[in-house]
């Protein structure tokens, strides 16, 4: 596994916060993740469900593709995914699959995480790949444009509902 | 949920059979998927992992970007996804994360499989959305074609070490 000093995480869970802000712009869920191999990101992505309308596009699963896709190859071995949000279960299993060996994430997901909450995909003993996983790199950050998000949601839901109302 | 009649069922699997031939051709693990709405397959997956040097190009993950593609929405309710190996946890996830309601797999994978075997992603009631689930349709044909794979490749790997042996 690569070894990453605190400011290089946090630079590269940086860049995962941007690739956030993408999927924020087009109002999707901002979720966003890089790949990192040898100090150079070797694939990028941001939730783009809504935009593509395609279940599977989750940052983790973009990223996972677009490395596959530089990389030339299925194996992303050596390599460290940031991702600002826990994995869930399709992302767990893609991660492994890939042979990715090395998972840093910022905030977890107590209700759908693969990778320690709900589930535990990343180090199950009876996998035939298993995952270093950290968390808490810029964790507060990774929450807040997830909060900030779904507040924002809940306000507008509110809103289209006041004017309903009121030319009911 | 559908309801299929038992020659439905064995149709459909026959198509799913029919894609993992498509894998078996190019010397890829022989898995084949189809999603079936109201009686028309609307979506179409074999594992291309090798080909396209893709680490999630499995059946199941081919077929659903295929449904969303041709369905124009991530969302496939009144769906039924026939597969011929039981869904991986990477694949498990998918399907809920697509709103699949309905999964019909031929035989099960004791190694790897999501869907009863390791986990049991599709019934779990802490997730927002749960599958039905039923397994045994042409389960001989789906394992064979498996074990046929495995059982060629480990006798080209002999051939091959014979080889080199002879060479040295």
């Amino acid at each position: 596994m690569a070894e990453f000093t605190q400011e290089e995480k946090e630079y590269f869970m940086r860049e995962a916060l941007k690739e956030a802000q993408k999927s924020l712009a087009k109002e999707e869920i901002p979720i966003g993740c890089v790949i990192v191999k040898n100090g150079d990101i070797i694939g990028r992505g941001h939730n783009a469900r809504e935009e593509r309308q395609k279940a599977i596009l989750h940052a983790e699963i973009m990223a996972i593709d677009d490395a596959n896709e530089n990389e030339g190859s299925w194996r992303l071995l050596d390599s460290t995914l940031f991702v600002t949000i826990e994995p869930c279960v399709m992302c767990s299993g893609a991660i492994g699959l890939a042979r990715i060996p090395q998972v840093i994430y910022g905030a977890a997901n107590q209700k759908f995480g693969g990778a320690g909450s709900l589930y535990d995909v990343l180090t199950d003993v009876r996998l035939n790949h298993r995952v270093g996983v950290e968390t808490g790199i810029l964790e507060t950050e990774c929450a807040a444009i997830m909060q900030d998000f779904f507040r924002k949601n809940r306000e507008k839901k509110k809103a289209a509902k006041q004017v309903t109302k009121e030319q009911s």
